[in-house]
């Protein structure tokens, strides 16, 4: 008799919803993908030739898939306002949760879940930040928990996208919480795990402009903005989010240690070819998120599922998805308002006034 | 009902056996590996914890498993001496065949298998060179197609193994073939890909020397060589392979075009990390192939899958298989004699006597 | 009858004063160093064995040397303090000046030395900012100026010193003006470059630790800053200096335009050596600026010996220089306060009680 | 009294000629350049614009120049078929001689110069080999020496020209010696440096195509070329030159030892830029060797100088130019004939009838 699979449903079958989806059902070993849920037609369609066949069964309804028989987790790659929302009824129905960051850009709500999860503690709840899975990412780690930089100090990281000339990112800023929660969440993720989550904002400070897509002003949001986070511990962290390279994605990420330092994709690269021509020499770059993290999210898939079955602890906690995105809103205001925030010790906000 | 799976058998589970064996366990969505032979108690043992508890059958004797009910397909992954007579003698229940390269070190018996194969048209048979599978071995050979560098004329490429201390390579050169068997026949088969398989050499020269390993010596081998092979068409191929680097696996290789040049890792990396400490800045390199190669045996897993499922053609011919181990034979040769082979327009050898 | 040569007086023989004196004497054709002046005894010695064998007169008192018969320039490389006095001086004298950055870290006295300069045009007068005569940056601004990124829009640049534990730093703060007036200043000028000289700041954001050298908490100086400069024409600057590296000098500048990016300096190198070895590939990174700029120096010494003696502009305005350590004044202000300064469009600063 | 400085006569300025007489009279502290020849017309009135208003006499016959007042050393950048003969009646007139390399591409005339030079040791008499006096060899070597690669063992190296599609590398190698003995002769000058001087070849290879110049081969030469080297001692060199780079000039080298590999120039740059737009990522590459090292030949001029007037020694030996001409022409000679030759240990030709 084979082990037992994790028999998991994936909600929403979008961009990110589709990956996940492929993910538990080809390349997750121990897990079994039985029910897959969307409400868009398309994508039911899209479901019919790519899952169906390997006997994942269909649902129009969210409600009706997390009663699928014998289902055991759920991966959440729907639209994010209904993120938290899914998560609270797969835990009420005794699911294991992978849901795509973030949680919310509610922080209220992301609470919520939170707290939800709380209750459940054999649950295992997770919100994934790709670059927890990513093995450079990961080897860089290792060497500042072996002391390889002394004690980490400085944090610069960058996420920054190709330019996408569509227009697409203009309608998205009106619900994705800007670029400091949709972007830079990432980077301020990342400043969690070198620095420790338990690190304290002292001050917030951010600034943008708008250099290729204006209309992104009538929703408070910027295509290029820099922040700087201060934290009471004496570490500094800085970040630069752009959605106007003209190369691809680059996101690169600098760990600045008393004793020494580490980058992480300072040198972007789609493989590893250098074509020689006549201009000089060049290297391509991924143009999408995906070419850079592809296997960070096979990873994820494979490291929730085997928390799944072994009932181990999670790679990452699902309070630090809150505090990212706490942080990321912060930014984000202090990016719209041009004004610096500002926190006492205990992190709580000290109004400009009392400055 | 789900979509039918490749139904495979893994023979041999040593370190490429089981590689192959989890490849197409786990990694190969489209194949359902349904039985595994090894004569090895250790890997028996290793399968009955690896293996067994997902439905794959285990068997002792390879004549066995090949009669495996509703078995489509193996791969050969047991040592060099035995590929060719097992990858005969699955033709022969008619399966499909995946072997690891080379066929045999022996040509003769490489050709039996191509006749073998000829015979059965309707058979997949493929013997695995696993940079035709890696994406930056692809983007480079797309970039030529594309006209991008003109004329390939030059062809620079190395295989070169982190220095292994243990003494395993003395033995193990006993039967490998030497080093432009082992080592350059990949450097070869690039050559083929580039410069096309039908190039025709004309001279051949190599020489080496054994620099951390004397005891190479007493079986004709050597742990650095360089050879030169010239072709017909006015094209040459120059090889360098090594088993004396301190730092990693360094596989290299430069197409050089009359209007552009193509480098494939020329760079080598495990990761994107560079470490900065006061002795510098630090890239870390793989220690070994699997490291640098992993992806294109997994790519090289599905195809053949692919290939066998909906009867499209190949990704590779066997034969080429065959004249790359023809010339590496020549280069190990031209090694150990340290003289110059010479060949007619027709590739017939053109004997020194004659010169 | 040889052409005539400038004849050039040595202010300081300090460290940089030496290497400045040592250019004008064997690196710059068309000048001829005819004097040179040190209150310091040890650095007369020096002078005794380095330039007057050369036919250098050798001055303890400036007022002195700048009298020299014949003089018609000269370079100062004394002690900040001294420097605006010094320059006033020698244009009383009639004499051209090059004088090393900063022209003072007093703003008014720098209005003095531009007010002096005005009132002689005839005199070239130009305070040194090393980069701008860099290869590397003028290759980075050809191509911003061929359009190649388009509208440059955002700029990051940093100045890290390899970290000296000898602890002369601290003193240093006392009357250096601080790391964005030391350090940045550099980075400040290079975006007066690429961005123009008319760049109106917005608001102003700098944060700091003391990671390495907590004493110089007591200068108010930090050995790790970051900072961004917000402009009133929709551009961003950010910073980051630092006295922390384990691995040598990098100065880094990212240049990042609407249509593409240029980066300098990204990959810090001594040479073009890569060590493999063990650990993995190093490359060595130079310990002081002069590793990097040496060469920015000899040409910044030849351009000044051009603009004098053939009387046309000089490389960059003197003004610049001004305006270059008041944004470093301010980035410093905002640093030790920890508020964020703002500024009107006409760049008159607004009071912190009336945002 | 100032010091004395070496009174130094510069015969030839074409292109090479002028570099040495401008690095003579500008770039050389403790030299003056005070005589220069040319029986060309227009190169006498390029100096007498660019080296008479500065003190140079000028002259058409080099019998003349060598008369010179006070002169004591010359720089010798003509045609190379004139090289020795002026080298010999150099020292014949007490001259320390600098001559670009080659000394001849005919080896019983290097070996005169070489006598000449015996027969009068107080004179130092240098044919340069730029690349011994560039940063980053010099850097490779020191690693060397400090035994960070172990033994070296295996050396690469490479000398590739951008295309040059004027046609004028055809009649240039009517008189160049070929490939190997006017590029490749750097690649064995450094294998000379990094094996040691006193290495015996035991037998040369090579082969080469026209790729793009067909026409060269009327004179039986060729723009793509490939060699070995292999050595009586147990190491081994390889050699590539091409004149058909697309992107510039590419002078790359690998030591290999025992524990460690050095490279040098393996990513090529013009400078410190990188240029990021749609295309990727790329550098640019110096055109020609000049950019890549014009301040090895600043450095070669000062040594030569101190070597001189101090009386020590000089930096490499006059025996040293003969012998790695002596291996290019064997290269040569190979790759022209197709033939391997082989050498006893000794160093004795070895005829192919004896094989």
């Amino acid at each position: 008799m084979p082990p037992k699979k994790l028999q998991v449903g994936a909600a929403g079958l979008g961009r990110m919803g589709k990956r996940h989806a492929l993910n538990f059902l080809n390349r997750a070993p121990r897990s079994q993908l039985v029910a897959a849920f969307s409400p868009d037609p398309e994508e039911i369609q899209w479901a019919k030739q790519h899952l169906e066949p390997y006997g994942v069964t269909l649902y129009t309804k969210y409600e009706d898939m997390i009663q699928h028989p014998g289902l055991q987790a759920v991966v959440i790659g729907t639209a994010t306002s209904v993120h938290a929302e899914e998560a609270i009824k797969a835990m009420e129905k005794n699911l294991h949760v992978l849901c795509e960051k973030p949680l919310s850009i509610n922080l209220d709500i992301c609470n919520e879940v939170v707290a939800a999860a709380k209750q459940r503690p054999h649950l295992k709840v997770m919100c994934g930040f790709s670059r927890r899975f990513d093995e450079s990412y990961r080897a860089a780690y290792r060497k500042v928990e072996n002391g390889l930089i002394g004690r980490p100090s400085v944090l610069r990281s960058q996420t920054c996208d190709k330019h996408d000339p569509s227009g697409f990112y203009v309608e998205y800023a009106s619900w994705s919480g800007g670029v400091f929660v949709d972007m830079a969440v990432h980077d301020i993720d990342l400043t969690l795990w070198f620095f420790g989550s338990d690190v304290v904002p002292k001050s917030i400070s951010a600034y943008g402009i708008t250099a290729v897509t204006p209309d992104l002003k009538k929703y408070n949001d910027f295509d290029n903005a820099v922040g700087i986070v201060e934290f009471h511990n004496g570490k500094i962290a800085y970040y630069y989010c752009s959605r106007m390279m003209a190369h691809g994605q680059e996101d690169v990420t600098e760990i600045i240690g008393t004793e020494g330092k580490l980058s992480v994709n300072l040198n972007p690269q789609s493989d590893l070819v250098n074509y020689y021509h006549a201009g000089g020499i060049t290297r391509e770059v991924p143009p999408h998120y995906w070419g850079r993290f592809e296997q960070a999210f096979v990873k994820e898939t494979n490291e929730f599922v085997d928390s799944c079955l072994d009932d181990t602890p999670l790679p990452m906690k699902l309070s630090n998805a809150v505090k990212a995105v706490q942080i990321g809103a912060w930014l984000q205001e202090s990016l719209v308002s041009g004004k610096q925030l500002r926190f006492d010790e205990t992190g709580r906000r000290i109004e400009a006034a009392k400055i």
